[in-house]
């Protein structure tokens, strides 16, 4: 990919021209390694059916929360978007994002969406309204061209993995598809995420494990081996992991016979709080015991209110921008779960937190005794340069670089892609420099963790 | 104001001379600016009826706890200093300033001491037992000059809007009497304070509630509509904010029947910790409803042990240097009053926290989806060179540079008040040239932002 | 000591030429100062016999259990390294920390051990597979020289005083026979450790304050009056401090009837959790009472899950590498005890955390005002070069550099205590340094904090 003029070559390495210098040469070894994408959200059926991009306003406004959120909060009713059911002229969508683009300025959406602009589409000034409508049309003009249909830019974004998140009953008929498909080379992985399943509160929760146990009687065993059954088909299409999200990860050691009468308490449409809490504690904790059956890696993010804003979950629906993080807690919350599977060698744990307190109090001592348990990457509001700054210095004095899950892009913005693991890069070869500038790490070590840190490192960790 | 030889010209700039250089034509731009300081403490009697300063002791000592607090954590006794009804030599406690110069170093209050030294009053040496005498003699030789009490300064200072903090029963006689003196230039804004009537457990809750309701019967909409008459007396006055501190913001839609019981309750002295609680949770509840009625920007301080030391309180009363922090939330505090009022146009509600935990976790999320949250700058103990930067780094790539209140500096330490906001021009552009030289935003951008941070964006959240 | 190749002369100071020149002047006037080490966990039995160090797999694998913590989470058994009883030859374990070199990149362990490999060893290479046979050899030869035992190394590293950390029952022996010894020139202190004593759920309550007791009434009088001996005991042989370490570190105001109730309860095993905690708490109001009439400085280390893997624990032991932080909480858990005792002028209350949260929030405040507060150095997984940056960001500008405890090793690997040292005093340098090149403090100043910060500031602190 180009570099246009007002995309900085050196951008995100440190002013400091000796370590500049040597981030420089770091971010080098690692700028067109293939992407690996271990955990993330496109659709599958936009690769299956290599389904064209819309105009530029659905493609970086409307189809991306972190977008319009921005947009919401500077002033921008959802009806000016063309959300929530409302129709708007792309163009002066479009305008809106460029008449607001100084409200973008350091943030990580700014950040990606100029990559993107320069990067993908060549443009070569930075958005304004008085460069709005050419980039507008250029835009335009270039999603008419087949290169930038999804499966060109699979292989002109160098992805060698991309997983998505699928529901557990999901057919998985467009995985099919791309598997049976030859001219798909990238490995397109189905991601098993049953938190519907596992959550008497959650909305859907009755429905689908009525669905799941598709007339077995309402048992804990007949439902764990639902489970364990659809994450075996998962398996069959190359799924590598199992992601869940709960807004506090407590485990429990299973009392079956409680399970079950909440189970079916659940179903009835009975269950208290508290009940609900037990049963979300003893579905995390089997999720475990299953990994360590089935091999799937396990992923956790916790420590978000899912929609906070009722009014705007009913006209919009869910990701919309209005999910805000809280405090968390790993280290109470997982005692059971890794006293008893902590040290098993086919679990691997990622820990993902949006609280950043965790990183050197909880997430980095975890990761660095259980060889179970990964550090996952600064993840949401957090993957950007500072924050990976901070994450990388929370983290690496107590585990080092090799406890990690590696980057994770978690997006559904598919054209940023490539803007947020070369972002992801270049902060890691900053952080490096810096140390080996520092005399605390050797040149030579930090060449291998550069190398590693795309490759080996998540490899590793998502079993890839 | 001229810049003496101990105050280093380029101070808070970064060190690298390649960033330093951006820095400081950042700050150039906005040294001068005109202050904004919709929120503080300084009494407005000082202004109506330009009454010189005291002593030097009193003036930097025995008048900021800042100062106070320090020297007493180093062992100087309460009554060394003339606090809490005792007598002290001021030239004597000047000298204890100076004894104990170096244990300043790096504080913000130190750094605010060294600027108005240098700056107000001109000093060229830095304060030591070898320069205090001379440091007193000059400094109080300038207090006698009319060109240093509150009026001049307020113009020298260049001070355009400065807001005091007031009791919603204040008669704003001084208020009154700044507004129709045509000699004042400075808008001169009373604040609406309700803690004590909010709050069943503040010791002067029931004469205060009783006062507001001057013989009206006890329900909550007369106390209600008491408070709403209050408020439109302040904006008669000229206020645009009402500001509540609360050691936990929780809100809680109004159960009128349980506050009108509750209210009964606590005048007859018999609210339970319970009831006081869900009082207070109504009544932030209802002055955001009514910040949507009278336009009143809401500004919340949340988060402190006021007084933790009992006997200090006592000896000294309130304000004396021994308020703590404590974890603060608001993600699921605010949530009932953010799903009821979080989008009307006619809400600002500006949070500050002095937890730093919550600037990423929280306050930039909710500030990046809600039009009306205004992330409150870095407040107290957090208005510093270096939490600034952390403030800046936490909130930025979540929420950009125009979700904020603007520089706050909270203080009734009068002749600070230019440090304390050249301090924040200064780190702002510092924070800004640190972006320019990573590549993440444009010169021309950073430079509408740094013109923006002094004004338009307190003008925007502050209604000025 | 001498510095070899891969050590480099100016590590840890920043890489900006200006700021690391400035930095390197306040390093040197410190290097070489006599090492203050008032808390750690060498065993007196090491000096008073002069124990040679085992092979080198002992001495800096299986004798840290902060090494072997990251080995194992890398995937190596503890059998691998001979640890929990089993057995495992020395020379395959140090070629087991070579193999994994690569993962302490960037660690403070993989600091220290570089340092002690270049400083006390003279090796010249880093460790990797291929020098790691030559190393081991080089090591174990040393470790034959009478150079290389305790004693010698006490003086070649310039230890003026050494802390180790005791059970208040131990006779004292080995302190004794170092006192009675004039070939130790080092102070070699005893701490008092009571926390067995102190709570009712230790599984070594029962058996330990039976003997405290020695067949006195089972009295609250008693127990006081038993535990303040011991402390006379300790301070005869040279005590200056009592260190406690509690999950939470609540204080009540001793209601002496119940503390009696409970205190016959546990003995005879009936305490519930609700009374145990009550008398932890009781427990620590009283140890700083004690303190107040003593004198004995009162450490409190807050905030650990000790043992999180219990079947670690069971295999191996405490202190195995599974202790894994939480949050914690001072400002109201401490309120009683500073409401009573906090200006008191026998009390030095040293409060360390490993919630980073708590620097800015609690800790510096505290320290601030209370002038019996002190700010304990980072510690445990937070006493590295990046943590020790943050931790004097956020507590300086509140608090200045004369409210800490001065660096503490906490250590028992001996070894490495001038490695830790060492990277404290180059941290600080490059803090000050760094405030210095931004004109907000002095070169002046600075060298006086520097200097101090490794001889007045612990001295103080700590009673030396």
């Amino acid at each position: 990919m180009t570099t246009t003029a007002f995309l900085h070559p050196d951008r995100l390495l440190p002013a400091d021209p000796a370590i500049r210098s040597v981030a420089r040469g770091l971010y080098e070894r690692v700028a067109t390694a293939p992407i690996l994408s271990p955990h993330g959200h496109v659709p599958p059926e936009w690769i299956a059916d290599d389904v064209p991009f819309a105009d530029p306003a659905q493609l970086f406004i409307a189809g991306d929360h972190y977008v319009h959120r921005l947009l919401h909060a500077s002033g921008v009713r959802h009806e000016q978007l063309g959300l929530g059911g409302t129709t708007a002229d792309p163009r002066a969508v479009w305008g809106l994002l460029a008449e607001h683009w100084h409200r973008f300025a350091g943030t990580a959406s700014g950040y990606w969406i100029n990559d993107v602009l320069g990067r993908v589409f060549g443009l070569d000034r930075e958005l304004s309204p008085a460069t709005a409508d050419d980039a507008y049309d250029r835009i335009a003009a270039a999603l008419l061209d087949p290169g930038f249909r999804p499966r060109a830019l699979l292989d002109r974004f160098g992805i060698e993995v991309l997983a998505t998140t699928d529901d557990p009953l999901d057919p998985l008929d467009a995985h099919r598809r791309i598997a049976e498909d030859p001219a798909v080379r990238t490995r397109v992985l189905p991601t098993f995420r049953p938190d519907a399943y596992l959550d008497p509160e959650n909305p859907a929760f009755v429905d689908k494990v009525q669905r799941l146990l598709d007339g077995l009687p309402v048992t804990w065993a007949a439902y764990l081996e639902a489970l364990a059954a659809q994450r075996a088909r998962f398996i069959a299409h190359g799924a590598v992991s199992v992601d869940i999200g709960m807004i506090a990860p407590t485990t429990l050691r299973t009392d079956p016979a409680d399970a079950q009468a909440i189970l079916q308490r659940a179903l009835a449409g009975e269950a208290t709080a508290q009940e609900a809490a037990r049963f979300r504690a003893y579905g995390l904790y089997e999720s475990a015991r299953q990994s360590t059956e089935d091999g799937l890696v396990l992923t956790v993010h916790t420590g978000v209110r899912r929609n906070h804003h009722a009014p705007t979950l009913r006209a919009l629906g869910a990701d919309s921008g209005h999910d805000i993080p809280l405090a968390a807690e790993y280290t109470e919350n997982l005692r059971p779960l890794l006293e008893d599977f902590g040290l098993h060698p086919a679990l691997h744990l990622v820990l993902f937190a949006m609280d950043e307190t965790l990183f050197s109090r909880e997430l980095a001592p975890l990761a660095g005794f259980y060889p179970s348990v990964y550090i996952g990457a600064p993840w949401w509001f957090l993957d950007a340069p500072d924050s990976i700054q901070r994450f990388r210095a929370a983290t690496t004095e107590t585990a080092g670089f090799y406890r990690g899950s590696g980057f994770i892009d978690d997006t559904r913005a598919f054209l940023s892609i490539p803007a947020r693991h070369d972002m992801a890069r270049r902060s890691d070869a900053a952080y490096l420099a810096r140390l080996v500038a520092e005399g605390r790490v050797s040149l030579a070590t930090a060449e291998r963790i550069a190398d590693d840190l795309v490759d080996a490192v998540p490899r590793t960790a998502f079993k890839l």
